[in-house]
């Protein structure tokens, strides 16, 4: 099956691509397109170079620390050199990807909606296509060399997981900085629109959406991906299900598979049916994937293939609850959103508490579901159980990825148009395409938290049993210490990527500043601001902010598990998951419902645009900015990472 | 030692009693005092009146639920009216004291400020003294009516714990919704100075400060006090330790008697060394215990004293920690105020951004603090000696009572002042002794969040032992769902709370707009406004919201243990102590610093008041005001009533 499972990687990444050369076919015809896009395309790949170098040292370090801790050795090592080099050419190859269909969806867009559609859409898949075919190569081509010795494979997963943090951290830091920086400058105090060319901070702003939506997501969910793969397979392994790892491999290979027909689906589709495209191709792919569960369970026993495809199935229902429950908090259509802005009518203070408290409120449900799922999946197949369930609902990521990706190529491909001065008609396309989706998007956002908790789950299992804890006892005060300071860990990293986005933006803010004053000719337009210099501020502050939190979710768990022992590291993995899955849920739909009360007061509701409604609108929109995008995605970093790093070390704290 | 315990009990009230009646004896000599202080006092009593109401038939129901059920009967029903009926009583007697305190020390500061600090301080101490005059009382009668069978201890516990929970949340919604109404309406939008007479919400705002900051703070600390005791007790019978018993009863009764010591030496102090005098009563308190604890020791086998001594002491030293760090993070003489007010000069956003972050990093030290003395009181005398910690922080409460009191007193008497139209002078002593006793209030603060920690921990230790579960696994799926349900309820009941004075506030905004437009005569000053229509309308909100939080509390671990099992509600206890305890520190801290920053900036700093700046701070404080003062502090009591409602229906999962 191991074959099978190379097979299909090795087809999603040919299909990467194609669907990469396809989009590289459309011509650019308009040189102010090429020339905007291609700062933004500069900008990004400065990003990556940069961040690279610091990676690199960064994985010779752990590379040697890997190699020389007893019980690891150079075959770990190497296996977590190559989890870490997967993910940076799949967020490589995305973001190239991406940042060369941004201007072609433009150019497309001069053509006809469906040809921006789709050019934007192929942009976006070759992340998401990049992300399960380097992942499944990774871990199949372990598999092969390492008959026996699956432990190998916490070494790639610990690859894909320290990339995944300072990809999805520098990333969040990097996006906010410019985002907040080029909003409250620009829009606020200088009053021109949003893309002006002649806010300093606009390339920036673009470039973030790249290095934060499209990579730092792409790198999020391939360790999520990379994680719930190998717990599955170590857990059926150590509790003796050794003739399950095919159904495994099978379903993994299956996963990509659906994921390809669902891209070719929505490939086929029209830009007036975008968002139904969207959709069908979502379904489509867990519904073929549901399909695939089941026919493999003619691997194993009759009763045993029937409980792992309920445990594979009550994760894909989870994820898509979970996706919906998202959308009742965050769209406009719903009551929290409307509320939140009819709040904004007394004002900022109002409006703030209005999205906290639902943020907080919107964790009930989605918790719930998940305590159900963790119980019907053990129920089902015991511990492997909830690794079957993150299964279920990562197996098709591809498909997942493809349309989350797809969401930043259009709003960038808008962007352009703005700057580039394309007539109004070209930018109402790119408008509509970037409105479309966001329901998909929530399904994906359901299925990443809801995975990220499963695989934390399922990473702490398997960490109990490599370090032979049969149980793991709250009675016990190391345990009851180690829960007290895991949810503390959470509380820590959110409020160290709050503060580096609070201190990025300020630089960037004093930038722009300093661009419109030493500049006058900037906002009369007969003078060009210096985008560089954004570029590289935000550059710079992803770099060195991302280092700390970084640290603090790696030293930590080595740490708690050497001073305090293995039961308090137990406790501190149980401590994080639980209230970073809070947090990042909390934090995701409170920043997303402020995001659209502000849209929806925009739309002309109490007063619309510039109305006093709209300036306190604004204000939680700004403070919801780094929880949605920076500090709650680190979380769900977190809590998969610290696992993957007490498994990793395992050996230390027997 | 149960007759020492009732001795020293009975003490504590007859002393309550002469306190209140020293206070007493201040003739109020101006009429416009008088009638002011009337107002508050009146609006007080109607408050509790009706409160009392909706408690009564709480109480009859839940009489009659505790009758029916297998395995408790009426004995601990009883006990459990008997545990509301005293947290009742100390509520009413410390709010009748701290009303009456409120208008005769305005009226005492027309003598001078000695007068008028021990006027505002003894009038706290009545609450003080009451709360653990009771508390003991209780314990030690129904110790000594029950030899043996301690179980019906929890009856008592669970009493306290149900009236707390409302007096907490339905005070901290009161004042809240009457604050933020008189703030925004009064001051922003009419421009009238705070505590002017025209404010038709100014005596609602100034009951707050009574139902919320005496009462609630009192009936929290009620709980606190009597269920670490309880669980003391329990602990020491249920794990075969029962010659620890008269040690425990023995160190209750030096507390109080500490705590009487202490008092008396504040009440000999003089205005001018008032700050000195409080942290020398409240420091003086803590060494008479620490002394006590140790010659008590002397029932004890050699090594078991010394022990237990360590015990009380890691206790005692993690409160005093605690407190520090609290103040750390939220006095204007550290970076974080002073950061939080830097960063209102780039607006609003930036002000909640900085004041949540370093809400979220001041969880780090305290919770370190906790995972330490967990560790070192299990260490020293295993699961018992986390409840000898508690009692550490939490014997010499009556101290810590008296001086978290006075300042709402101090507080009061300088609105009075105002309203009646005082001289300058007498406004300056007022205002000067509402500034003394932050510093110990924070102390106060960090015992009441370190002890209702550890009191949750022990009341789930003795949860666990109740129920017979020796271990509780965290990989059991059950414990796992419970833990993440757990955490969830904290979410919830913050969410529940906070929108609770949304609501609430909404309203006494349009009734303070509405009698501003109707009664133009109230701003000219030719017209009354109507009091008592405010007061009405925090009084009703207050009561109406409280329920369903309350509800949530009390039914969901019943729910769980019911539906789930006992091993996920021990889960349930687990996920929300740890969460509970992070979101209250975050919420209290966060709050306390928004406060401080504005005041900081009002000091002068960036603009002072009316800047841009200010006006910021101000957004910050009234997002900080539900989070500290209604949301973090019901969490303390949520996590406790759950284990102790756990600790109570433990038959019903067995």
């Amino acid at each position: 099956m191991e074959i099978s499972l190379i097979l299909a990687a090795t087809a999603a990444i040919a299909f990467a691509m194609m669907q990469g050369m396809d989009v590289k076919r459309i011509q650019i015809t308009d040189p102010r397109i090429a020339e905007i896009g291609g700062y933004i395309h500069s900008g990004a790949m400065a990003y990556l170079g940069r961040q690279y170098k610091v990676l690199t040292i960064f994985v010779a370090l752990l590379f040697i620390v890997l190699t020389i801790t007893p019980g690891l050795g150079l075959t770990t090592a190497l296996a977590f050199v190559l989890g870490a080099l997967f993910s940076v050419i799949a967020g490589f190859c995305g973001m190239k990807a991406a940042t060369s269909a941004n201007m072609r969806t433009a150019q497309a867009a001069g053509q006809g909606p469906t040809e921006a559609f789709r050019a934007a859409f192929s942009g976006g898949s070759v992340m998401g296509l990049m992300v399960v075919g380097l992942g499944a190569l990774g871990v199949g081509i372990i598999y092969l060399l390492n008959p026996g010795n699956l432990s190998v494979l916490t070494g790639f997963s610990l690859g894909a997981s320290s990339i995944a943090l300072f990809c999805r951290v520098g990333g969040g830091i990097y996006t906010k900085a410019a985002d907040v920086g080029a909003d409250l400058v620009g829009k606020v105090e200088a009053g021109i629109p949003e893309d002006d060319p002649r806010n300093p901070a606009v390339i920036a702003d673009n470039v973030g959406d790249n290095v934060g939506d499209v990579a730092g997501m792409g790198s999020d969910l391939f360790e999520s991906y990379v994680g719930c793969i190998v717990s599955a397979l170590l857990l059926a392994a150590m509790s003796g299900g050794a003739e399950i790892l095919p159904y495994i491999l099978g379903l993994v290979a299956a996963g990509i598979l659906s994921s390809i027909l669902g891209i070719l689906v929505v490939k086929m589709g029209k830009a007036r049916d975008a968002q139904a495209t969207l959709n069908l191709g979502t379904y489509l792919s867990a519904v073929l994937l549901v399909i695939a569960a089941f026919f493999l369970g003619w691997l194993l026993p009759e009763r045993e293939g029937l409980l792992a495809f309920a445990a594979v199935v009550s994760g894909i229902t989870a994820g898509l609850l979970i996706g919906r429950l998202t959308e009742a908090y965050t769209s406009d259509r719903y009551k929290p959103v409307q509320e939140i802005a009819a709040s904004c009518k007394t004002g900022a203070a109002t409006n703030i508490l209005s999205g906290l408290s639902y943020g907080m409120l919107s964790t009930v449900w989605p918790i719930l579901v998940l305590a159900g799922a963790t119980l019907a999946s053990y129920y089902f197949c015991g511990i492997l159980g909830i690794a079957l369930a993150a299964l279920g609902m990562l197996a098709t990521v591809g498909m997942v990825i493809s349309v989350d990706a797809y969401g930043p190529v259009a709003d960038n491909a808008g962007g352009i148009a703005e700057m580039s001065g394309q007539p109004d008609s070209v930018r109402e396309i790119t408008d509509q395409l970037d409105s479309v989706g966001n329901t998909t998007a929530a399904i994906g956002k359901g299925f990443s938290i809801g995975s990220a908790a499963l695989t934390a789950l399922a990473l702490f299992a398997s960490y109990a049993l490599a370090v032979k804890l049969d149980t793991i006892n709250i009675l016990d005060p190391r345990v009851m210490a180690g829960l007290l300071i895991g949810g503390m860990l959470s509380f820590l990293f959110s409020a160290l990527t709050i503060s580096s986005v609070s201190r990025a933006a300020n630089k960037m803010i004093d930038e722009v500043r300093r661009q419109f004053r030493e500049a006058p000719g900037i906002m009369a337009g007969t003078q060009k601001p210096d985008y560089a210099r954004c570029v590289d501020i935000s550059t710079q502050a992803a770099i060195r902010e991302m280092i700390l939190p970084g640290v603090v979710a790696i030293a930590s768990p080595v740490a708690v598990g050497f001073f305090l022992g293995k039961e308090a590291l137990a406790g501190l993995l149980a401590g994080a998951t639980v209230t970073g899955v809070l947090m990042a849920v909390m934090m995701a739909n409170a920043g997303g419902a402020w995001d659209n009360a502000k849209k929806y007061i925009e739309g002309g509701y109490s007063g619309g645009k510039g109305s006093e409604s709209h300036k306190a609108a604004v204000i939680g929109d700004t403070v919801g900015d780094p929880l949605k995008d920076t500090a709650g995605p680190s979380i769900n970093i977190l809590i998969k990472l610290m696992s993957m790093v007490a498994l990793v070390f395992a050996p230390l704290f027997l």
